[in-house]
């Protein structure tokens, strides 16, 4: 591989330079995503298409010097392949024709069942083969509670009133949802490492919305069992995993035993106090507001410069913002991130 | 007055038993409110009648044995007061005719003139009357930086994109705007205590979607300049302040030095870890998540018990949730709530 400083940062070991890749980086702000994906004729069809999805994964790494690939593909898939029906509303998030609250739901809900993903496995292998050693990539599921939250909604909420009323009223049946979910994700991210993704992420968008106590029981707990059951090498390489709970600044300590080598961060905390927190445990991933990126290019890299002092020096920072980079963002301001990422992290002149 | 638990334990002084009331106690959950509102004819038309707005402040009081009346009112009335035109679009959040995004609008806005908040200073006079003591009347205001965002994006947002331009790109325009909300903020507590408020609130709703540095520069900054100037002393008491930050769990050490006798807390955090966190600096209020009251009164009482159980003995809690109740929740299941909090709280049988 040509670069894998990403793959080394995260597990803490010696990089030649800071590794930075952007959440949702093969996204609407670009162009030439608007393209494809207005020839798959939507969402959808771009993310069904081992081909497209492909094309997409690649494009910002031809526009910046990013560190790692990310699957494109959409944290739905799972649900999906349990026959709730995915579709997109125009306008409108994700939302599935069928929901899962009712005991007989619950005991009906298939795990999910991995051909019916084929077309993921298939996108991994074509990237894969396509990057040919440029840079590392890396696979990704939701995690069981965020996906249990659309699974349950019916599509994304505000309040998320539905999961809490079954969280807080019949949390037997959230467990077994959730239990479902973890076999499902564990199968799903090891088919992605047996096609060739060289390290695994888990997005905990919601987990962050529950209380201390429930977030312990109904989100961490699951994200443990599906890490104990990842795929620990390929290749003679160790894959790294990295975990994300959105608003899980609370509670690092914790997520920092859950069996991933990385978590990421939102940009509410700051990195250097996070570090502090973790200790040698776990390496870090993030964490610039997304919105930052609104600000022009010189607040761009005086922000970058204060993350990466936060940080501070020695390896296992992965730079990275705190959440998907927003649609509405000019694509030469991620231009300038990439760029003061690379002039004033590790193993630049400083 | 006949019950002060609420002052006192705001003020960590020994209480008879564990106060508690709701965050948006008067509200659309209660069928009597929505009588109001009804006859009322809007929302706005509600809160500015100082007669109406006694009425549903003391509404939930004739209901629920709480321990403290809140001013009912909105947190916009004082951009609203500056000229910006609140208004409410039907199945919308509020939202302004005129924004605040230029600098040369940055240079126009004026303090709030406090003349045009006459009608919320008659309300807290009339509800002071109403409640002839039977429990202390809070006066609130949003924070600086929280007014800033509705009238930079002119209503909600989802990311604040407008704000965080202005933060990033702008931010001398930024602290200017906030100077202006920080004197009219304080101002207007004032005037609620002359008119009979005997502790006061600043919602600090949308700090906690800042970055760790912003927050400090940007929300909490302006806080700090709010509480230096709000009246200590009225009638011979103490006036204590409460600061709730939403998202906020991180920043905890640094808003104990805010100047508020008392920090608001929502429910991600563990509130015995909030506890030890801020030591003897600040009483705290809180935390149950207010969708947690969708579970069944038994699920109701056990979590109440658990939040109880958390902060421990001695006094300085104040029972609430973590955000406001929402218009779903059955009253009775906030009836189960407060009868759970007095039965396991302080000065109870254990």
């Amino acid at each position: 591989m040509k670069n894998d400083n990403f793959l080394r940062a995260l597990l803490k070991q010696p990089v030649d330079h800071t590794p930075v890749w952007i959440m949702r980086q093969a996204g609407r702000y670009l162009p030439e995503y608007n393209a494809t994906r207005k020839r798959a004729g939507s969402f959808l069809a771009l993310a069904k298409s081992p081909e497209l999805a492909c094309e997409v994964t690649l494009q910002p790494l031809d526009r910046f010097p990013l560190d790692a690939a990310i699957l494109f593909s959409d944290i739905l898939t799972i649900p999906d392949a349990m026959g709730l029906g995915l579709y997109f509303a125009e306008g409108e998030g994700p939302k599935f024709e069928r929901t899962v609250r009712t005991e007989d739901e619950v005991r009906r809900l298939p795990v999910a069942d991995q051909d019916q993903l084929r077309y993921v496995f298939d996108a991994v292998s074509l990237i894969r083969r396509s990057l040919d050693g440029r840079v590392p990539l890396i696979g990704f599921s939701g995690s069981p509670f965020t996906l249990a939250c659309y699974m349950i909604e019916g599509g994304g909420s505000d309040d998320f009133r539905t999961v809490k009323s079954m969280l807080y009223g019949r949390p037997d049946l959230l467990h077994a949802i959730l239990e479902k979910n973890a076999q499902s994700v564990t199968a799903y991210l090891n088919a992605q490492v047996a096609a060739g993704a060289q390290a695994v992420m888990v997005f905990d968008t919601w987990g962050g919305a529950l209380s201390d106590a429930a977030y312990r029981e109904f989100s961490l707990a699951y994200a443990k069992k599906v890490f104990a059951g990842v795929t620990r090498e390929a290749e003679g390489r160790t894959i790294p995993r990295i975990f994300f709970t959105k608003g899980g600044g609370l509670w690092l300590e914790s997520m920092a035993d859950c069996g991933a080598d990385a978590l990421g961060l939102d940009w509410t905390i700051d990195i250097g106090e996070a570090r502090r927190r973790v200790g040698a445990k776990v390496a870090l991933q993030g964490n610039m507001d997304p919105n930052a990126l609104f600000g022009p290019p010189a607040a761009i890299e005086a922000e970058a410069k204060r993350i990466l002092a936060a940080y501070g020096r020695g390896s296992g920072h992965v730079f990275n913002l705190g959440h998907g980079v927003s649609q509405f963002t000019d694509p030469d301001h991620v231009a300038a991130l990439v760029e003061a990422v690379h002039r004033h992290g590790l193993g630049a002149s400083r």
